[in-house]
């Protein structure tokens, strides 16, 4: 595991003198450079970094999705070292060719970068995604290197694979069908406003030195999340074919919506089911949060999502790594939350909107 | 064909009241708007926009590209339509799944975009995606949109297909192999040229009309270049398999040395070959610039460049979409210009640097 620092400082202008400009290099020198160690090891990688396309060779259907992360949206470089960033930024991507059931195979990095970034800080950038490419046996087969007007983009490319019949869309979920969630829910988020307190303590005092003990696993859910690669393996081992399954980027409400909006049906998720790991719990009541409010809306859990058929139950009962929060019903029924008050709400996505006016 | 407009003006900021913002849309309802008039045609495209992932299905190789392009770096939305904008961008990446010799199938459009930009602006974007769709025949499978903190960025994937035994790499040029281009060179360097002076004239003088009737060839191949499918299937009728390929993006000389160096050739060029178009010579006299300078440096051609056996020559002889302009060397006679003046000299990539200091 990487270690969990906070930079609460402008790292990138605290640079020494040695700093190398990106100028120097050129575009093909800095991708030659940032690519030298990574080696493609897929068989299904016919031709990575270094031609006018890669090449890919496998005889399973294609997976490919793309995600871009802009510094100032989906990241605050004060705070988020660049080898967690990179390391980060895969794992987001991943997780999608995971939520189809898939096997990621490759990926592509493209980066825009402006000319405040010297080489060292793209090389830490590349640390995290060498360290994700080896983790997660992906390979590196591509990208594109330019310069930003302002600030860091990042636009990433997995790449999967999978047979035909195993492939889980988000649009089979039938009603009687479980709702079932992977890990816990809502550390990322409470993770992040942890930072974001410490960034204005220490914008009042640089000298304060924050003590995170209480707030590690939060802190590392938001800077080194895990894609849950675990969990496709162990459904296989299970024997369990999800009915449908998604990732949950921007919240569990907006997911569930996905998927009952795209397979034609309802659902009941009960507050009470919801997994909550205990710093969550009393983060929130540090923050005076609602629980149910962040587990449903706080997103970045990247946690996988599914449904199975009843008859499936048995073969995940009592695992640790799964929850059962509801069940599927049928569509007239809409999607509701059952509160512990036994009160019916109606659900809605108030996740994350990255296209909110600021 | 696209008629060909110069907006001289901030055409964003002079949006009427009955513009709509994108935050009043939400991300997926955005994603929806922009998306719903394209069709997947493709036989390889299994599932497009809406789920985690796109599923692509073949049982040839998979080639994959992506290129980013970003505002104030790459395009200037004070002279480029957004219509256009859309057109080229898809124009740029489909070109490099036609220089590894392939048919492109599917592409993912991701944007970033600041709030100044309406939904009506992003119509335009995407009407000019759904032109470069339907005349390439490719579907449009996935992307991600966000919000970025300055100006519009575009990150478009292009996957495509080949036969094993088709594709065609940057790395197996030989010596005695014919160098050659497709269409000619330089001219859309120069469109930018006359595009900056009109906008130029236009900031003193808002009133100007600009006569752009003498530099038609130029600014088309600027604004609105077209990805070579054509040559590809040209080749393919000919019965000509290139020996080594690649797209003319950075400019002919940066693109003869990739093909020099992953080969390990050398070559001679020569400079009374360089085929131009008589728009492009009387411009270079306008200007006071070199025609092989501009020629050899001016990138955003979008043509193709690649070698072929000496025996295939008969094959092209005397065909007007075909210039061989050089030869193939061993790898210790470097690669050389051969001027008018019989000189020969060293040849250099002083193409375009997106990272350069401004």
């Amino acid at each position: 595991m990487l270690p969990i620092k906070i930079y609460l400082c402008k790292m990138l202008e605290n640079k020494d003198k040695s700093s190398t400009s990106l100028s120097e290099l050129g575009e093909f020198g800095l991708i030659k450079h940032l690519t030298q160690n990574f080696k493609c090891n897929q068989t299904s990688t016919i031709k990575g970094v270094g031609d006018d396309a890669a090449v890919i060779s496998t005889n399973k259907q294609v997976l490919i999705s793309n995600d871009l992360l802009v510094e100032g949206v989906h990241f605050d470089l004060s705070y988020m070292p660049l080898k967690h960033l990179g390391y980060k930024a895969v794992m987001v991507n991943l997780s999608d060719i995971y939520a189809m059931n898939g096997t990621a195979t490759q990926i592509t990095v493209s980066i825009a970068v402006s000319n405040r970034f010297p080489l060292e800080a793209l090389e830490e950038l590349y640390d995290g995604i060498y360290l994700a490419c080896k983790n997660y046996k992906v390979d590196l087969v591509g990208g594109d290197t330019t310069s930003s007007t302002k600030g860091l983009l990042l636009s990433i490319n997995s790449i999967g694979e999978v047979d035909k019949e195993d492939i889980v869309y988000r649009s089979n979920a039938k009603p009687n069908d479980l709702l079932v969630v992977s890990g816990d829910l809502g550390a990322a988020y409470l993770g992040l406003q942890v930072l974001e307190r410490e960034k204005q303590v220490f914008e009042v005092n640089p000298n304060s030195q924050p003590d995170l003990t209480n707030y590690s696993y939060l802190v590392e859910r938001q800077l080194k999340p895990e894609a849950r690669k675990d969990i496709i393996e162990l459904l296989k081992t299970l024997e369990v074919k999800p009915t449908a399954m998604i990732d949950i980027s921007d919240g569990l409400s907006s997911e569930i919506l996905h998927i009952c909006e795209q397979s034609k049906v309802g659902c009941n998720l009960y507050e009470e089911k919801l997994p909550l790991d205990p710093q969550v719990i009393s983060a929130c009541e540090e923050f005076e949060l609602n629980s149910t409010t962040i587990a449903l809306s706080g997103g970045e859990d990247y946690e996988l999502l599914f449904t199975i058929a009843q008859e499936d139950f048995k073969k995940i009962k009592g695992n640790p790594n799964f929850t059962v929060i509801g069940h599927i019903t049928e569509p007239n029924e809409g999607a509701s939350l059952i509160t512990r008050a036994n009160q019916k709400i109606k659900l809605t996505a108030q996740g994350w909107n990255a296209l909110k006016n600021d």
